[in-house]
């Protein structure tokens, strides 16, 4: 069997995600993968609220923007390169999974929560993309 | 972040399980882990009607005998020695998390399957211990 060649290491920019992140690293460096980073800005309804003042358009475009000088720290910091950096806004799972298709992932990092005591729950995000990928998926325990 | 030390494969003897089996003894063999392998047999209450015949606990004998047998098998060819089989009777998924405390695993890797066309559904038991795992999970997908 091959190594993985093209891993998706997806962030929410959490100060708890870097196990997520360090396990992301550490496997493409071990394999020998590309890696790539994808932050989805949520496009949240309540949004709509501020169509009012400003455009849709102008606030996906801020949404985006923002999204992307926090990529461009992180990428820095985990030496992930501007071309393995995507910036989206939209629904996370639905964006993941088609970028990890588009750019041919093999793995895709995600992490999941120790949340409520014994009652161990993913993310809804991770679940769904668990759930959906067409790949291999590493879910990053995190600890509560 | 250190390498993975502990992983526990999952297996469930299917003929199409070769990609999961490849991958652990793959990342194992790079991470420097050691590889344990474990199979838990599923106690079925339809089997209580066989108890009429032979007692529930001569069932469960046999159903270990079989599983143990299985498992070297197995174990022979993916090279995990002896002491690194875990033969289990009960609900696979309580049975393998608990291994996984009891044993330190720091990686659980299952399979998931791709069916019913474009929904991925990940089989019952993985989903399971993607939930309830003590530990990181690998979810190897399988095609469909």
């Amino acid at each position: 069997m091959k190594n993985y060649k093209n891993i998706l290491l997806t962030t929410d920019f959490g100060e708890e995600s870097s196990p997520i992140n360090e396990r992301a690293v550490q496997l493409a460096k071990e394999q020998g993968a590309k890696l790539n980073l994808i932050h989805v800005a949520e496009y949240l309804y309540s949004y709509s609220y501020m169509a009012a003042v400003v455009s849709e358009a102008e606030i996906q475009k801020q949404l985006l923007e923002e999204t992307k000088t926090q990529l461009a720290k992180l990428g820095e910091k985990l030496n992930v390169p501007p071309e393995q950096q995507y910036a989206c806004v939209g629904t996370p799972k639905h964006e993941i999974i088609e970028k990890a298709k588009e750019i041919g992932t093999d793995l895709i990092v995600v992490g999941s929560h120790g949340r409520h005591g014994i009652s161990l729950l993913l993310g809804s995000t991770s679940n769904a993309i668990l759930h959906h990928a067409p790949c291999d998926v590493l879910c990053v325990r995190l600890k509560a």
